[in-house]
């Protein structure tokens, strides 16, 4: 596994720990094609679907629909070795074992490196996921520009894909969708624990809002007068944040991005525009607190004069792991003496999009520092090897 | 004086109703032009300072120290017609109107031109009042690099300044310097007035806060476990609002440049820069409002888990005006019948620089809707006769 991830996180090599690796680069096909040659290595048999996500299969002899376990390749700009990769490598490990101790499953096992999870290059998160569960129009791939300045469609060609078959890679016969995953959060350090098993994601609700006022000399505008959005921003953020704060955890609220015009010390700002990310893992709670935090909103800026415009930019349900697959981590856990607590994702994950044609459930490796989306990310193998016998545990009982 | 703004306002011509006149520019030279052949017009000896301030001087029977007014020539970019133009024209109009009427006064009367009191084009402000008053080092020309890449020094050249002669422009004979000028506040306009007389200028600290927690994933990290900047920025912009609020005015505090990083929408921030401009008219007051709003940033920083370090980047000392010159505007406002009110200037001038080496006073105009710093800014023309009325009729009570 370590040597594994080594050599994965050469295809796209940022500094000494760091990995950029985006959607249809040439790092990108490297890694497809090392994937690739692992699972052949493995005895699987290989699959590219029309939008670049790579399939191993081990054929099982009852025919049926697919146990799978994958994660995605792609990085943020610059991430570490392990979030995606971790989930990728891990499961052509368990799957490649279970072949090796356990013979031909009764059903299909599949391993999958999914695409563009992160929207490093495209604004078009989950686009590997998306088009397995039929979610990409046909208008999309000529729409979405990269930050680079090219269209999904010319990147697509550009590595031998045509994106005018990207419904091709919709599947229909998957039964179960099990995803390994570093935290990326400070929970399994807190507990003191190498594995936790997700009972659900958040689901989250990402808005713009854009609070006016009047910008105004710094000097020569008395307090009374002022209609100043960043007075109101500073209201709404302490209201937000306190709301999410009284509701308790799995509850979180988080302003990420703040933007002041004119942005010059001696002068009243003019306009705020800033982004709130609220998540909850509970569909009724997260309305409950979005209803909270919109009214709040509303109130400040009626209350200071100023002029508030809100504009959602995502918008994600909450997802529940499936029971009867949590039955059966909890079985695998038992079985390989591993001790794993039980905890929400707060972040999204390809499972969340899985989740509306399959049965899914998660599995959570420790983040040192509960850090990721960074070079310093990091896993230990102990906690790893947890993980994968979790996994490659409950792919058995799954398929054998 | 209708005619002369208007005329005046094409050097520099932005839009509309737009100036764009920055320190040593073609448009800046042409306006410099204009003002000196007025002066001659006008029947006034011209002198051109070493930094390019424009002298225009009426000669008294007397001799003594002079009594001078004016205001800047340079404008915020883009600026409007009134903000610096008004008084120096006025000053220009006012000598002018004595000579014609009274004839050669016993006092030294002079109408100035001064520049870059906006650090438009250098982060130098009241460049043209420090020379006055000796405080520009000999280093400094050549130090300043204006936001165009060029030094100070380079820009003096161009317009056949010698940057080695600065020390030139000091002055050691003014007794009196007066300033009309925009209000650039809303208070006259709330008063019902045309005109007021300034009994002082606010003081002000601007400071530069950086505030540090750490940056992680918006979705994974517990809100009891985050060290959010954008919280503790949140928390201190309320708190030191509040205090200028509660203090009353003439306190004012402003937060007016705010840059978060990494600034993404599902990142919790790792660090919030922002400004905070505070001003008072009282010095002792001025101390208070700063201790307290100290005192409330240290607490929210530590109480958070924060780092904050602040780097003071201007202090200008409240300055007040001269007792007798009040009493001597008061005579000249009732003799002209115009009934001004007294307030104090939250903005700075370059009378504050000028208040150093002579007595000073203000005359402010009304602005329409408070506004300054724009196209947009206007002052009726009856508002200004009753400014230029009231300064005439006081540099005639000093200098005849």
């Amino acid at each position: 596994m370590a040597q594994r991830l080594e050599a994965f996180a050469t295809f796209g090599a940022y500094g000494k720990s760091g990995v950029w690796r985006t959607l249809y680069s040439p790092e990108w096909v490297d890694a497809t094609d090392q994937f690739a040659d692992w699972c052949i290595g493995a005895g699987l048999a290989v699959n590219r679907d029309s939008v670049g996500n790579v399939w191993g299969r081990l054929e099982g002899s009852e025919g049926g629909k697919s146990i799978v376990s994958g994660s995605h390749i792609d990085t943020v700009t610059p991430g570490g070795r392990y979030d995606g990769a971790l989930g990728t490598i891990g499961a052509l490990i368990a799957i490649e074992a279970l072949a090796e101790q356990s013979g031909k499953p009764k059903r299909t096992l599949e391993a999958v490196a999914l695409c563009e999870e992160e929207s490093s290059r495209f604004r078009a998160n989950f686009w590997g996921s998306r088009a397995i569960i039929g979610k990409i129009a046909p208008e999309v791939p000529d729409q979405i520009v990269g930050f680079d300045g090219i269209t999904i469609s010319d990147a697509m060609r550009e590595v031998g894909l045509d994106p005018e078959l990207c419904y091709q890679a919709r599947r229909r016969d998957i039964d179960a969708f099990i995803e390994l995953h570093i935290e990326q959060g400070p929970v399994l350090e807190a507990a003191d624990c190498s594995v936790a098993l997700v009972t659900g994601i958040a689901g989250l609700r990402g808005i713009t809002i854009t609070l006016e006022g009047v910008a105004n000399h710094a000097g020569a505008f008395p307090m009374q007068q002022r209609k100043d959005p960043v007075a109101g921003f500073a209201e709404i953020v302490s209201g937000v944040i306190g709301i999410a704060k009284e509701m308790g955890s799995p509850a979180v609220t988080t302003i990420g991005r703040v933007n002041v015009e004119p942005n010059l010390a001696t002068i009243i700002p003019g306009k705020v525009e800033f982004t709130i990310d609220a998540r909850h893992a509970d569909s009724d709670e997260l309305k409950c607190m979005i209803t909270r935090q919109d009214e709040l909103m509303n109130e400040v800026a009626a209350r200071l004069g100023l002029s508030l415009s809100a504009h959602v930019t995502s918008q994600h349900e909450a997802c529940v792991s499936d029971p009867e697959l949590m039955v059966e981590l909890e079985c695998a856990a038992g079985t390989a003496k591993v001790n794993p607590i039980k905890m929400v994702s707060g972040a999204a994950h390809d499972t969340q999009q899985i989740s509306k044609i399959a049965r899914t459930a998660m599995i959570f490796v420790r983040s040192q520092g509960g850090r990721s989306h960074t070079p310093e990310e990091f896993s230990s193998l102990d906690d790893i090897v947890d993980g994968i016998k979790v996994l490659a545990g409950t792919l058995h009982r799954l398929a054998y």
